[in-house]
């Protein structure tokens, strides 16, 4: 046994160097890569996937895992090798599903029509993209085919992002808070924030996320910060963690862009060093990762504690466009509610809105109650009932996004997700550390950060999502009541017709 | 027989992606890797080492090459397809001759010792790098059990940088050059340099190493110039080729790095597309491609008709430093030949003394008539012997170089047989394109980096280094005679007791 649990470990970490190689490949791509590169890069990632679906669902993991089946009885469940054994047959039985032919197929047609929709977005051309997407769709579907399930053919896709989720309850957490959403965003008042509509230097914005990053727990000498233009986190170890932002010239939005991605950053970086190399090295689910993305972001990143310490050095850092403004008008800004566009935009009232008209888009999509062609009138009727927008063009409504392009279908509810659960954690969080408001407004995140680190980050994928969400708040169910009082307070909090 | 071709180049393809993902792992590490990602690297860089070899060394991959015999046999000598065929059997027969382990264990010990060496050269450390160093002998020992030799156990070791050249052969180039050098060395007037000895601005430096490589003949889109603190170049396709340099606080040494850098860059650019993806994408040997490099960064980036085109915009550059240096005193300065500590800092007319110094310490380390613990003794004896200079501490002596901390045992010859190589091939070069110093005069480098893509890039390995060297110059062999008398004429040039 002790052999076999050898073995299976080096078969394991052999897969995870090719899977970190596949994102080295992938970060250089998005932050470093001359633009005639693509096509090769294309190729290596194309063989380097290829290698690890084979080696993944190879025969000798399946033996290796029936034969473990007494050791992984005979330990705790939460041990490393009981979990190391049971996540991985739970993985290696959803890959076996899929034929390689098929998953061959998924991953060209993604990446061919990554590269469609970058073109029909940049020319309001939603019927260019439209054979892309009907030809994902058309493999998704087969997709589908391959698993079983019971409440909708939504739940495998959903289930590649979100593990053991079922979209009847995605429905029902999404049914309750959508009239609320809505409500909140019709009541809030409407708020000054020109002076972040103004020019502020990026190099000043960038000296300054730094400033804040070096306080929020990473170890020095294991991580990065980096511009590009679709920010995003990836690692590859926990002391190998690659942040990116985006520093516009006008505003400040890049702060809470590089919180958030600090956030997922930290998730990273805080996953036990045992886990290293094994299939738990990772987040549970894409709703646990953004769930600490939006609590670096939102939850500390937008709160009057964190600003009662950083304002006036920020003030300080942009004195001509802030020296005027207080703390109060500041926060009122940063913490509005106001319907737009696009959802990378949007802010925390409005966001999950957004996600919901995604949802229930895709859902059609999949069971063939809405045709790929109707999507930007379908797209346009949610906007103004969700939001109350008129979409003016296809490039700011149904072709804004990158998702669909690449077949990513089922990952957009995982945003709300996260909404949601980062308040329920964020409960148990403020009885764990009573003062950390008093913590934060001295400027001292490290008791958070530990804390978050010790009793979520590190466990990885050790625990189903439902199983870790349980394991800190005491109940596996998402629910939705500690975002919606959130989410009440702030836009109750924001001064009237200011 | 075409299912066989075609089999044979998917299956190289796929090697070629797994070892280019190999470079940008590389890449990443030397230019924008966190220090604590070393250790996960180190592994995934073993990883993919090892899947490479064991696909290469495959049994199947020799079964094809045998039955495309007759049709190596059928085609041109110099054809892709026959080429193919014949490089990849010399390759495959060499790789078989290697344990995967022995090689994963050669990747992850060099991984290490790279960084352990960036360690001890920071802290002028040697006992603190010894372990490694004596790691990677003990495993370059073992390596050389692999093969048969005749002449040297040193001679398996330069095969892999310098294929089908001895160290016999080696051994009689150097000693042809080192008296003649030697003896230049010390005639050699001592020329005025101080203006290079003042602060330059690195940004300004960077801005003006762009203009020049913006004439040198790369494609846009195609490539990328980093800092670095060793500089280097790789390619991960014709048309992702990175540039390394280094940006000092002072004098203008980034200028010359940089056109070193783009020769490297503009063989691998010039490679025929043809060829990309298969063994045959890459130049024959490290000589050749130093040949290059040494191409651009010296016969034309020292050359007089060069800096008549582009002194006066350096000077506008750098007004305060070169506004009162005439063209020949710069040329005087950056031509001169002055005995030093640093290899990578020496001059033309020294530079080779430095190689043929670690030659002999090489052989020495592999025969055992060396021990690792001696290495800082018998290297200050040798600068002693060679250049006439006392070594102060081996942060300026054993520890300099990069090469051995990652088990590059046998590559610095291919410096000095660069060096030689190159004014063999200039010597052509300059038959061809008669009024080519009138072109540089005008700053104009397209033609001869035309030619040269043409008549030897775009060839890459498909000859062997001296079919190569036999196809521009008539003749197979290395004459070291037009270097010795470029160099016997530069020092004569030099203005005496300026």
């Amino acid at each position: 046994v002790d052999a076999d649990l050898r073995t299976l470990r080096e078969r394991l970490a052999e897969i995870s160097d090719l899977t970190r190689s596949m994102g080295v490949l992938g970060w250089d791509q998005r932050v470093t890569m001359p633009p005639l590169g693509t096509p090769a890069r294309a190729e290596a990632l194309a063989t380097l996937g290829r290698i690890a679906h084979e080696k993944f669902t190879d025969d000798e993991i399946g033996r290796l895992l029936e034969k473990l089946r007494p050791l992984e009885e005979s330990l705790e469940y939460d041990s490393d090798d009981a979990s190391l054994v049971r996540v991985t047959r739970r993985d290696w039985e959803k890959n076996r599903r899929v034929p390689a032919e098929l998953r061959a197929e998924m991953i060209r047609a993604g990446s061919q029509g990554h590269h469609i929709w970058a073109q029909a977005r940049a020319n309001n051309d939603f019927a260019a993209f439209l054979p892309a997407l009907e030809r994902n769709l058309e493999l998704k579907k087969r997709y589908v085919e391959c698993f079983e399930w019971e409440d909708s053919p939504y739940t495998p896709l959903l289930d590649d992002f979100e593990p053991g989720m079922l979209t009847t309850e995605v429905a029902e957490v999404f049914d309750t808070i959508k009239p609320v959403l809505s409500q909140l965003a019709k009541d809030a008042p409407k708020i000054d924030a020109s002076f972040l509509d103004v020019p502020y230097d990026p190099d000043a914005q960038r000296a300054f996320s730094e400033r804040i990053l070096a306080t929020v727990g990473f170890e020095d000498g294991s991580w990065r910060l980096d511009p590009t233009v679709h920010p995003f986190c990836i690692s590859f170890s926990t002391r190998d963690v690659r942040l990116t932002t985006r520093y516009k010239p006008t505003g400040l939005d890049s702060l809470w862009t590089t919180m958030h991605e600090a956030g997922h950053g930290l998730y990273a970086h805080g996953i036990a060093s045992s886990l290293e190399r094994t299939p738990l090295a990772n987040a549970p689910s894409l709703g646990l990762n953004e769930s600490q993305s939006r609590t670096w972001e939102n939850l500390v990143g937008r709160s009057g504690p964190f600003w009662t310490h950083w304002y006036e050095p920020l003030q300080t850092t942009f004195p001509d466009q802030l020296g005027d403004v207080s703390l109060e008008s500041f926060l009122a800004a940063v913490n509005r509610a106001e319907p737009g566009l696009i959802r990378t935009e949007a802010d925390e009232t409005t966001y999950s809105l957004h996600i919901i008209l995604r949802f229930d888009l895709e859902q059609r999509l999949i069971d063939g109650s809405l045709a790929a062609a109707d999507l930007p009138e379908a797209w346009s009727a949610a906007m103004k009932d969700l939001l109350g927008v008129d979409v003016p063009d296809d490039t700011n409504g149904v072709l804004q996004d990158t998702h669909w392009s690449s077949g990513g279908i089922g990952y957009f509810p995982t945003y709300a997700l996260g909404n949601v659960i980062s308040l329920q954690l964020w409960a148990v969080v403020r009885d764990a550390l009573p003062d950390l408001d008093a913590q934060m407004e001295a400027g001292e995140l490290e008791q958070l950060s530990s804390w978050l680190r010790e009793n979520l980050y590190s466990l990885g994928r050790k625990l189903t999502p439902k199983e870790t969400i349980g394991r800190l708040t005491g109940s596996p169910t998402i629910d939705p009541q500690p975002y919606l009082a959130y989410l009440r307070e702030k836009v109750s909090a924001l001064p009237a017709g200011a």
